[in-house]
């Protein structure tokens, strides 16, 4: 099987907005040797957490936003910020956020939002024995309300479409993967 | 507890894209009166598609992707067109990237990419007994190999990072709470 690899032969920087960046690349195929010009989202590394109390309750946001225009749920994240390491991200975050804290953090998986044409990965993070330590930092452009779930409530939230963000589902998705969490087994 | 809305003030296209375009945004938030600007990825809604055969075996692909510079594994998928229904756009996206076709069609869920960002939703179709049809039909930028993976042995690329595309992973998902896939219960 040949190659399926392109080389890069050019990336120019259209735009830079607030949290990415747009790109324009021209790339050559190894395999027809022929160049196609590609539109790329940069951003920095993204990670989420599901934070779990003691008593099995899952740690969930309501926030407005602006892409979709709606009032969501989803589970504490943001970004990586220059200088920290995604499990720094992810204890900012939920301390940000929720005012939660944890002291017992563990990465459960990664994915790429969209590999078609965007640069970066988001990591997924378990904290276990979560607990109220504080109140929220939020930026000055964010609302957020929080609220306390059991777990075993999570799968409903997602089959009636009340959870609809496919980075939180992925979430969800890895915490399955390692068996904290049964999808389809009933 | 007061709205969490925001009214939109403002909207102006910065770039238009190939598959996507960029516009920023003012609003106001209903609950602090404060104006906020944000940047918004405007894109068509996609689709993908979990096509089994009546082996039980899954159509994947393989394919050279732009933003993480990588070959990947994914199902078939892709953009909805103009005029296009998204079951439409599914049938069509899973005879172009692989050849095959199927007569028992079924949408099994719906996610938003992200709604922080981009405007847009995600539809998961399910086809059953699927099966090879006819050839490729690829757009000049597209190379694209075919595989069929028994849906058993499906789980164990996505813990092992062989499979990182989140909407892929948001496709078995779905899969998962209709009872078609179980995770997490071993």
């Amino acid at each position: 099987m040949s190659s399926m690899d392109w080389e890069l032969l050019d990336e120019r920087r259209v735009l830079e907005a607030s949290i990415f960046a747009i790109s324009k690349v021209r790339a050559r195929s190894e395999r027809s040797g022929r160049e196609h010009a590609f539109d790329i989202l940069a951003a920095p590394d993204w990670v989420n957490v599901i934070a779990l109390t003691d008593a099995g309750r899952a740690v969930l946001i309501r926030q407005y936003r602006h892409g979709t225009r709606e009032v969501t749920i989803e589970i504490p994240g943001g970004q990586v910020d220059p200088g920290e390491t995604p499990l720094e991200a992810a204890r900012r975050e939920l301390d940000e956020e929720t005012g939660y804290r944890s002291a017992h953090w563990e990465q459960i998986g990664a994915v790429d939002p969209n590999p078609a044409f965007q640069t970066n990965t988001t990591y997924t993070f378990l904290a276990r024995d979560a607990r109220p330590a504080g109140v929220q930092h939020l930026d000055d452009n964010e609302e957020i309300e929080v609220e306390e779930l059991p777990l075993d409530d999570v799968p409903a939230l997602f089959a009636a479409g009340q959870i609809r963000h496919a980075l939180v589902m992925c979430a969800f998705f890895h915490l399955a993967l390692r068996g904290g969490f049964v999808l389809g087994g009933s």
